[in-house]
Parts: structure tokens; sequence; C-alpha cells
């Protein structure tokens, strides 16, 4: 029977929910599937390029925000709908990271980032700082929270004392806030020139 | 003869430096080191210990910021020197986050910023997320650089044509912005009080 990419996808999660991504192997997903590597390497012919394609799936949800928002009430809705797809996938913030790293993901939940920067009237060094900024803290907080789960379901480690939720909400507030100041002291310098 | 931490420690860095994260195993670094399993084990109980301690020891050239800095000069400046300490050797990033998430890693590096936020006179809120917005962005930001790094060396990808300073330091404006930001706020609520 033919498989299709989102067969292909779908299994790639299972292997990450029910395992890790260090067992989300190219043979081991052809087995989890039933067909043979090369039925796999039709649709994927690398695992780089399978990485970057999951890591594009597990963001699919992230959608333009709401057109009647303010810009920075976008900007903060796209950063917490990324996050919660993230953590709705065990590894998931390394799987994206990796995707992003090697240039085979489309990256386009960035786009949503960088459409309200815009919106807000942000220069272009300011807007790639702010989708920097959002896209690290997402990533970085979510990769290390991920390890932290993967020890303690391997009881490597007990239950940990962080509130990462707290500690996410506090970071984008500060760079929220960030961008509203380079927002008005653009604003106050176009205004005086 | 004996093996001292900053043999174990030495030798860790050079597996990175010469190979990858995904090759530093105890096994490996006993048999660089011409050691046995077990006299690597009298230092280390296991791999997760290591990595913090490693982890540590890479960002133990970032020290505390000289004194005459202003407070966000010298969040700057950690910031920076972070960064630099992480880039000189491979995979570091990877090893500092993992290090963080077991909780076995002192964290050093993050009372720096949090003194300088202090003396700011930030919130305790706006100090765990000023440190979380720029330890992320420091972390996540070098992992996507150096795994692509590696995926470059490995021939895996050819030269990729993003400039991560450049990203790193517009991303570090905007949370710098949002710290004087919410330090200001802060100083206004506490007049009008």
């Amino acid at each position: 029977m033919a498989i299709t990419r989102t067969d292909v996808l779908a299994a790639a999660r299972e292997v990450l929910r029910r395992h890790s991504l260090a067992d989300l192997s190219m043979r081991r997903l052809a087995t989890e599937l039933g067909v043979s590597p090369n039925a796999l390497y039709w649709h994927y012919p690398d695992k780089q390029t399978l990485l970057a394609a999951l890591g594009d799936d597990i963001l699919a949800d992230v959608t333009a925000p709401a057109d009647d928002l303010e810009w920075d009430e976008r900007l903060e809705s796209v950063a917490r709908a990324m996050r919660a797809s993230l953590c709705a996938v065990p590894d998931s913030a390394e799987v994206v990271s990796s995707g992003w790293s090697s240039g085979l993901s489309t990256m386009a939940v960035l786009d949503h980032l960088t459409d309200a920067a815009r919106d807000g009237g942000l220069s272009a060094s300011a807007r790639r700082g702010l989708v920097t900024a959002i896209a690290q803290l997402v990533i970085g907080l979510t990769i290390e929270q991920q390890t932290r789960q993967q020890m303690e379901r391997l009881g490597v480690t007990g239950p940990g004392d962080r509130d990462y939720d707290a500690e996410f909400a506090d970071a984008l507030a500060i760079v929220l806030a960030g961008a509203r100041q380079v927002r008005a002291a653009q604003t106050v310098a176009t205004a005086a020139s």
C-alpha cells in the first residue's frame, strides 16, 4: 500500500510522542510504517529534509493572528501559539531548530511575526531583532524544558521545580516592552526629522 | 597515571572540537584519556553530570562585568561574553542547555545577569523575564548556528547566507530596550504611589 507524506509525518510524531528524537531514524520510521526505506526516501530524500518538514508540520497550526488585534497583541498571540504547538509534541523544539538550521524549513511561522512587526512600523533591523528574540525564546526555553521532560520520563532525574510557563510569560513581556519602546523611539525620531 | 577533572573537561572539549556532541560518550572519553571508564566515573558518575560540569567550564570565562558600567551595559557585556564563549567550542550551546535542564549545572553565569538587573531596580518577575530572554536568545540562536556549522562540516549542506552575529545584535538590542522600558515604567509607578 502506498504511503503519503501525511502518513510519514504522523508516524514521525508518534515516534516523538512514544519515544524521543534520538529514536527517530529513517529505518525506524520505515519499520513503523511497514514499508521499505525506499518508500520513505521517495517522499523525503534524507533525514534533514524529513525533520524540516516535520518541524513545519508541527507549527502548521500557528496561523496568521486575527486582524482586529493590535500589532503587539498579534506578536504575543503568535509567540504563545508557537509555544503551545511545540509543547504538544515531545522534542519538537529541537526538531524545529534543526529544520531552521538546515534551511530546508519554510520558517513560515516567522512571517507572521515579521508581518506584525511591519504593521507596528518597526525598521528592518528592529523587525529582525524582534523576530529572533521571540523565536529563540520559544525555541531555546522549550528545548530546555523538553530535555528535562525526557530526563524525567527516563527516570534519570525526579520532577524539577522550575515553572517554564512563568519564565516564558515574564520573558515575553520584556521582549514586547522592547518592541514598543523601539517603536516609540522611531516615532519620535521620525517626527523630529 | 591519575587523571584530574581538568583533564576530563579538556578531553571533552577536544571531542567537541574535533568531532561533535554526538561523539561524546563516557566510553569514548575514557579511550581518549587512556584510562578505564571507572577512572572517569570516579570524577563524574554519569554523562549528565559531566555535561553540566562541561557547560559550566565553557562559560567559566564569563565573569562579573566591570563595576563602572551602567546596569544595562553590564547586561550587554555578559550576554556578549556568553555568546563568545559558546562560539569558541562547537556544540557547546546544546551542552549548556542540557546542563541547565538537568539542574546539575551551577548556572552561575545567570547570576551576573540577575545582579545587573537587580542593580537596575527591576522587580523579581522582570528580572526573571530578562534573564530568560537573554539566556535563551544566546542559547537558542547558538544551538541553531552550531547545528548549521556541523551540517556544513559534514558536507550535508553548503555555506549558508545567514548572519547570526547580526541577528544576535539586533535581538539583544530589542531585549535591552525592553529592560529599560520596564524599568522606566516601574520608576513612574513608584513615584506615583
